[in-house]
């Protein structure tokens, strides 16, 4: 074992800091945006611009979708603890899998799977039905019929000239799986949020991770409000008052 | 009690999502960068091309810092339970308290009472060093003699004109400081980042929130290289080794 | 530095596993409780039979409060993510501060600084009032004029022999603040249990990660209770609807 | 939706607790340990003697093992934000899952699913093979040959008279996946808890969430050591010294 211990994501000596190989205040300071920053961490490289608009977007897609599980969590910690307002952020992301964020990191997955491999996209669904496993990217518990971000976003990639195969893909995934199993499902938001992100090149594996810097500023922006305007103490003392007559 | 509950972050309809009262598809995406949407709301209005690149300056600036105990919390995390990214990120941003992120909202909010209040930043050190409390914004483990972000901050936001009350305010804490204890301390780069973000806007009491969207990146970062090039189970290897020697 | 790090909470070999000094299978396993051990580990001797009464009456007194923010966001958590029964458990931990557990921390730092310096509790007391502090361990927002759970923990407290000197302290503490302020406030359970878990030998500074063991099994039982009987998707779906009409 | 919102694990009003539907301070403190509510709320009812010993057995036993990730996580949490014992605690239990204490859960949930289906162990292996999926409770990355806990857990059991299907299946099981693959692997000690817990009565879906109870006890005491003696701070500088040379 070497007594090395490697990282490329930062670093600091006593008088200069480094993040991503470079040198924070004279390279990164002033020229990268926070979304640049994020990507040149997980890809090695800065986006074109047409991909930081594309990233900005999917990013803005995903940061908020008003009072869920996780912000309701987020906002019952805080009224447990409001000296603590990264333990509320911490309670509202350890939420955002299955039903909220997780959906943009499977797709991503599935997707990419697909692209890499043999690009039949027929047979991995017929495999995910055998399985008895959900096809990821379909359908939504709100956005019954239509997803509205879902548009904007084959939008933005047609305008940028970043559709690439992921969202093309995404495309035939309804028409496929009504075909197996007579349900017409809309592409939901997080699905093609995924598949674009690939698209202009986060790592399949790093989308799950990726869009939890969107849902942190959603999360910070309902503790603000909480501490304005508290829900979490209302709805206690309701839930209370309902379980206790 | 009213029978409403408020929130004027986001919400949908079957058909429509709202975030901070636009229409998400057509006056969010493709319009407004993550850092853009995150200070509309937190303050309700988009900023300005220059508070924008101070706020993507500041952000950058605390993204990551290296093998820090957050990120290896987060890798430590992901080590024992790698299927749960959620929850290795909700790891590293609970240890992003006192000695990491904090100082920026310690020092906001110290800044802030003393301009809202009646400017006297003497008696404000004073009163502090009375109650035995620490100054926020001054001296780093690290950066002992000089933390590089500083100046960047401070030249950024004279360039961009956004250069207030509070950066001049902390700009005249050193030497009031070493006036009372005799101890010469460089202005930190995260009390620099807190004076700047409220210079530009960003309410006090929601910057220790504001500055975890950019630890979120740093440490999704860190848990992508985990996923390629692990640390975190050589450490423990190697813990446990001498421990037990 | 050395080479070696140190722990004495446990550690094993291919084929010996020891938990505070003791062979796990021989000297733990069959012979002490968990409450024991937790005892065992946190003061380095095992309890007697009356402190392990004591013991355990504060850690159930502790376990569980019904629907409050902890466990509405450990439910809320496990709607979004109910693949991680360890994300939803840390999310309702989260909580635990201020209003819930904090005050039996509180209490036992603030009658053992009394104890173990001058045992001056008026002077302790006016401290605090004179800071515009808190005095810890009266008041609970529920149960205004009297707390179940305190006259138990004397009376338990005097039939095991184990009641000392800060819980003897505290019983004094509502007249000095009546006294002092006007207000007749009753010992709080969560007080009465931290001068107990003192008194029986629990370091002052421990007392309130101890009692997160308790609250542990309380989530625990709310997140069984949430898999058979959903009250997360409920409210969530309520606050949906009554957020958006 | 009726307005009602139920729960059966506890509740306030004014003058009275309730936990587990009865009477906190009357019926609950000094009559029942944590481990025997713990049991009472997910079970509905009180342990034997025998089934309390063999609890609080497996709960000791999966307190601790030393300086893993978890207590590594934990203590880092600690370095960054000392003041939050909750969210060092958190940080925690969120690496428990699937190196540590998954294998207790899934191990339960396996055998469970065979005792209560047709009881033909041999075929669920066959299939988890097939899917190429790990058979659970065999095999540990440190006590390869043997671990210590197991045939502890078969004595006490025995002992107790409480050694029922899970446990006798769970022993069969490395001949069968030794005959199948080859390899001979040791029942691990987290598969036998996992296994002698539902033979106790304790619902297989909530084991994995009971072993936290257990875990937290073992956090809590890291904390106190690393408040007193720090690994953490030490962990950090040797790693930041070895990743800048």
């Amino acid at each position: 074992m070497s007594d090395r211990i490697h990282t490329s994501i930062g670093g600091s000596t006593p008088d200069s800091i480094t993040v991503a190989g470079r040198d924070l205040p004279s390279e990164v300071m002033g020229k990268l945006s926070l979304t640049e920053l994020a990507y040149l961490l997980l890809t090695g490289r800065e986006p074109s611009v047409g991909e930081r608009r594309m990233l900005d977007a999917v990013l803005v897609s995903l940061a908020d979708h008003g009072l869920t599980p996780i912000a309701l969590a987020a906002r019952m910690t805080y009224t447990g603890a409001p000296e603590s307002v990264q333990g509320a952020v911490a309670s509202g992301l350890l939420g955002s899998r299955i039903e909220f964020l997780g959906p943009a990191g499977d797709t991503a997955e599935f997707l990419a799977a697909v692209v890499s491999g043999d690009g039949d996209l027929v047979a991995a669904v017929d495999a995910r039905i055998a399985a008895d496993q959900r096809v990821p990217g379909l359908g939504h518990p709100v956005h019954r019929e239509f997803d509205p971000r879902t548009p904007r976003i084959y939008e933005l990639a047609a305008e940028e000239g970043v559709l690439g195969p992921h969202l093309a893909l995404l495309e035939t995934l309804p028409g496929i799986v009504a075909d197996r199993t007579g349900k017409r499902l809309p592409i939901n938001g997080a699905g093609a949020a995924g598949a674009a992100l690939v698209d202009v090149g986060v790592p399949p594996s790093s989308v799950r991770g990726f869009v939890l810097i969107a849902r942190t500023a959603g999360i910070v922006a309902h503790l603000a409000e909480e501490a304005r305007d508290p829900i979490g103490m209302k709805l206690w003392q309701e839930v209370e008052r309902r379980s206790s007559t």
